[in-house]
């Protein structure tokens, strides 16, 4: 019925049609794959070049692999565009990232091909080994399969999955998608190591071993595998041998852009492998799209573009990124005080610290996807005496957590948190949201605790963590562009658990913590226009809390409303627990803890996303309203 | 002045009189300082084993490196009684563990000697490095020295430091002390990887080309300690081929029980070493104390005990230990369900699941000091249908919170954490206190938290969580023995969410959460005695809270005090959160949430751990009194 000439990516209603399809047409359907993807991404902007990276690799695994039966994994998550175009949502790819659209990662509630999403890195392998023991314990599930990049490899949960997994000794596939590139340009000894690796072999006298591979071996599976691998890397078992120390069987380094290559390995290894297998393919991010493969971060997260020149339509700012101000008031603290040192885990361009590290390389330290160990090694560089910046997204200092209780807050040691994606994140959705770390350092003795309210105050807060000498001090500010206030050029330090002012009203007072304060400051104007004054006080504390200014907005106002970007048990519950504590409620206050709420919140812009989090100014009119016993209504500003 | 005969131990003030000893001294002194220890930890109890296996190593790193300039890092820090004897505490060694007394830890504000201060694991590689940095940019610091196990190296976060290490190329030295047995014997593939270097040399030959390791080579260092490192380990470069991939020089494997070996080693490698150096020493854990040699558990952790036999003495307690009832409640739910698997990292007896591991190794799975994949193994286990309990210490659950926020509550898969050691833990101390779970637990969306007010609570929630398939659940519960009560023989679930009155009174209302119900009693007693009357309720959940139960409290009383074994931001902020939120406060309500203090508590026993914490029987009496309006006095209970 289809006619000849009928782009073959119209005949892919899912991956049971690349069964079907010969090793010419596949080739030939992922060039066509990657012009959706490109089209699409144009049109949403997103993480283009890792999706570009590893289109042949996708066609091949969905041609070779029996998914969704087969489990296959992408780590992080964010390459999944070909795979969503494959797997049944190449009708909705134009949502990408978009409120009420396709996630920008794999997810479990989006499709029976996502079995385990992601988004931070480094989990496939786990996730593949705990699917792999269902099956082996009688589960309906069938081969699993992580992808895996060179940079994801590098933490160390990768490490205790393949260390684990190589003891375990269960058949699964891990596919390392080896592009020489994170998001930075990697960094780390295994890095080194890989680029060793991919120098051993160069691709072209791969191709025929690898094709020879696959029906030369006859004897024991298990040997079989392993002797196919000394045949492969034609090294006798030396290459690889990080891998293989771990106990796997390691195929490669092959071409991940040949598709002949990658289906005759991949056919190979599904039929032969009975253990562990790690697939070492190399990629180039962005391939395919010129612009892409010439940007320096090879197109890694793009705004929407015009496809024929790449051009980004990125809309002028009015106000500087808050990691901008973070990054250039670091690098001003830098050049005042020589100990000041900062750590990233492989952001250094996300977090900002690449304007220090431009003018002083030395004293800026990127250890990889690795925040367990970022945050010690800077707990020790703060106990040599050094005052190390330790620049982390909120989200991702969660896997720091431990090392931020028992090496930091335990021995008291003067690490700056510098805590950037605090709040809402938009496009990057829930996974990415920053929405516990109040909490979780707020509940740490010694622990001082910030959010900036707007970027003159963030320029303070880090001229305030660079004197704070006794103890850890955090400071948190969100994704996204600053209020457009002045920024001192040398910043004076905030005094330690003192908030602020912002205006005086008579019935209402709204503490805010951090970066609601300019939503918190639209409510008051709104309440006004029903006869209501409100207080508005920015707490800049959440630990120590300026008991002083609480007292005081408790005393003369009829109600208290604390506001904050981030989840119950932070900034509220530090609040609560104190005026509890001096029985403050004894006799009546109307308290109420604006927070997010106890539910995940979807992608959206921000403000939908504040929105569904009824954080919006109308809810925080709506909210001071009902605590005042009044009518709960909003009437609008006018525009 | 010293008489020949004086002990060599009583020569030794501190490391620096170890330099004028020569090797046979220093062998001699080993000898002493081995019995010292036993002597001492026959009267404290403690981590005995571990201590004895690192008596020469730890005497050869004093007679070698020049500490406290030189940084010595012990990790874990549990294996420090030696090196505590030789740096100035020997008079206070048997005051180890106890209250007031030295920490059975490495610990910053106990000694200069101490310079990073331990108790988890993994932690060493990673603040090593941060010294190495801080020497090479002018502080006053000099060589940075990580002792490390071999279970502890398999954590992922001892990678990590190795990725970076290796890359930075500073110089610093891993001593690693392969002991083949961390708690448990070790799991996962590193293990059996360091056995095979292990078999690679006989100590023998060892020993003569180590010497010869020192003197032979000329040329510039690092490539002179690459070729030593060939040369000792005569293997070309291959052996420890895992620590050469990740840029460390290697050397090994010595014996660390021979002075002569270690001391040759540790000089050379001291006058030679550019960049990381890996030692390789192979060590036996309880060496020299027949007892321990020959303990399952290599006298890993010891009651006091009687020098000459080795019997402990271990008394008889009243009640079971919570592990064992969670262990035997586990397994009873295995034996039902064959759905049910367990989890541990690393603590196979130490959570319990060694009960089931008897009985169903297949469905126990001990993935070594690996939080972070523990988890996630975990998630995706649950994720194919099987109902996974992860048995993790609360403490030790840190190491895994990104894993619970991403891969857990997201996903809203449901695990089943068993957090152990749940409160304040006795002899361990602050870095083992499990203080934060309820707090980091709560905030999550999709969570359920419970825990267990005694033993035949804590049998339910494990058939609570087995059957709680929609989303994931956590139950904490204390160390140390229960209350005495029976134990069903089939426990019956609990219902989601709903607490339960334990004793009626009429002024004040205690809201319990989890193992204080005991002394909640006590003091409930005690307020009898002034007249005061107290309803005692065991909330059982933290999340979700049983909001008809706490209005009804509310309602009823006069104050309302809920009591925890945790931090501020956990339980009580929960039920603050709730009750502002339904303007519970407005009309006045006396209530105050008694939680772990914002400070760190040192080890005692617990009982005088929770009254340094103000949270004994006579601080709530005392708390609930002042909440009362009351005087606040202490009525004693008649013994």
């Amino acid at each position: 019925m289809t006619r000849p000439d009928t782009p073959i990516l119209d005949r892919v209603a899912g991956p049971a049609d690349l069964k079907r399809m010969d090793d010419r047409t596949l080739a030939k359907l992922s060039d066509e794959l990657r012009a959706e993807v490109i089209s699409a991404v144009s049109e949403t902007g997103g993480h283009l070049g890792s999706s570009l990276g590893v289109v042949e690799l996708t066609v091949a695994i969905h041609a070779v692999f029996n998914t969704p039966m087969d489990k296959l994994i992408f780590d992080v998550g964010h390459q999944c565009y070909p795979h969503k175009v494959l797997t049944g949502r190449r009708d909705r790819i134009r949502t990408l990232r978009q409120k009420g659209g396709l996630s920008g990662f794999t997810k479990r509630s989006e499709s029976e091909y996502d079995p385990f999403g992601a988004a931070h890195s480094s989990t496939s392998i786990s996730a593949a080994l705990g699917f792999a023991v269902g099956r082996d314990m009688g589960k309906p599930t069938g081969d699993a399969i992580a992808v895996i990049g060179d940079g994801s490899i590098s933490a160390g949960m990768a490490y205790e999955a393949m260390n684990n997994a190589g003891a375990e000794g269960r058949r699964l596939f891990v596919i390392l998608n080896d592009n020489e590139m994170s998001i930075a340009p990697p960094v780390g000894a295994m890095s080194t190591y890989l680029s060793s690796l991919y120098g051993q072999e160069p691709f072209q006298k791969m191709k025929s071993l690898a094709e020879g591979f696959e029906s030369a071996l006859p004897g024991p599976m298990r040997d079989g595998a392993r002797r196919a691998r000394e045949l492969v890397t034609g090294q006798g078992g030396e290459s690889g041998s990080l891998f293989t120390a771990l106990g796997f069987d390691y195929l490669g380094p092959i071409d991940g852009h040949d598709m002949g290559q990658l289906l005759s390995v991949l056919r190979s290894a599904r039929a032969r492998a009975t253990g562990p297998v790690l697939i070492h393919c190399c990629t180039v991010k962005g391939k395919g799209y010129a612009p892409a493969e010439k940007a320096a971060d090879c197109g890694h997260g793009v705004s929407k573009f015009d496809p024929i020149t790449g051009v980004q339509a990125k809309s002028k700012p009015n106000a500087p990124a808050y990691t901008k101000v973070f990054g250039q008031a670091l690098c001003d603290a830098a050049a005042r005080d020589p100990d000041v040192v900062a750590v990233t885990a492989a952001m250094p361009s996300g977090t900002g610290v690449n304007i220090m590290a431009e003018r002083f390389p030395a004293r800026v330290f990127d250890v990889g996807i690795a925040e367990q160990h970022g945050v010690t090694f800077a707990a020790a560089l703060a106990a040599s005496g050094l005052k190390p910046f330790a620049a982390i997204y909120s989200t991702f200092l969660q896997r720091g957590y431990d090392q931020v209780v028992h090496d930091v807050a335990l021995q008291n040691l003067p690490v700056r948190f510098a805590i950037d994606r605090a709040g809402l994140v938009g496009a990057d959705g829930a996974t990415h949201a920053g929405a516990f770390d109040i909490g979780y350092l707020a509940s740490l003795p010694n622990m001082t605790v910030m959010a900036a309210a707007d970027e003159a105050e963030l320029a303070r807060m880090v001229e305030t963590a660079r004197g704070h000498d006794t103890g850890p001090i955090a400071f948190r500010y969100p994704r996204g562009n600053g209020t457009g206030v002045a920024i001192p050029d040398v910043p004076q330090a905030l005094e330690i658990g003192k908030g602020r002012i912002v205006s005086e009203g008579a019935d209402v007072a709204f503490l805010s913590f951090g970066a609601h304060l300019g939503e918190v400051e639209t409510a008051a104007s709104m309440l006004a226009l029903q006869g209501v004054t409100a207080t508005v006080a920015d707490a800049r504390f959440a630990k120590p809390l300026d008991m002083d200014l609480i007292r005081q907005l408790a005393r003369h106002h009829k109600a208290v409303l604390t506001v904050e970007q981030g989840a119950q048990g932070g900034f509220g519950a530090q609040v609560l627990h104190a005026l509890a504590a001096e029985g403050a409620f004894d006799k009546g206050l109307a308290i109420r803890t604006l927070t997010l709420p106890d539910r995940f919140i979807d992608q959206a812009s921000p403000a939908d996303m504040y929105a569904d989090a009824q954080l919006s100014a109308n809810d925080l009119v709506l909210a001071a309203m009902r605590a005042l016993g009044r009518d709960a209504k909003v009437v609008p500003l006018r525009a």
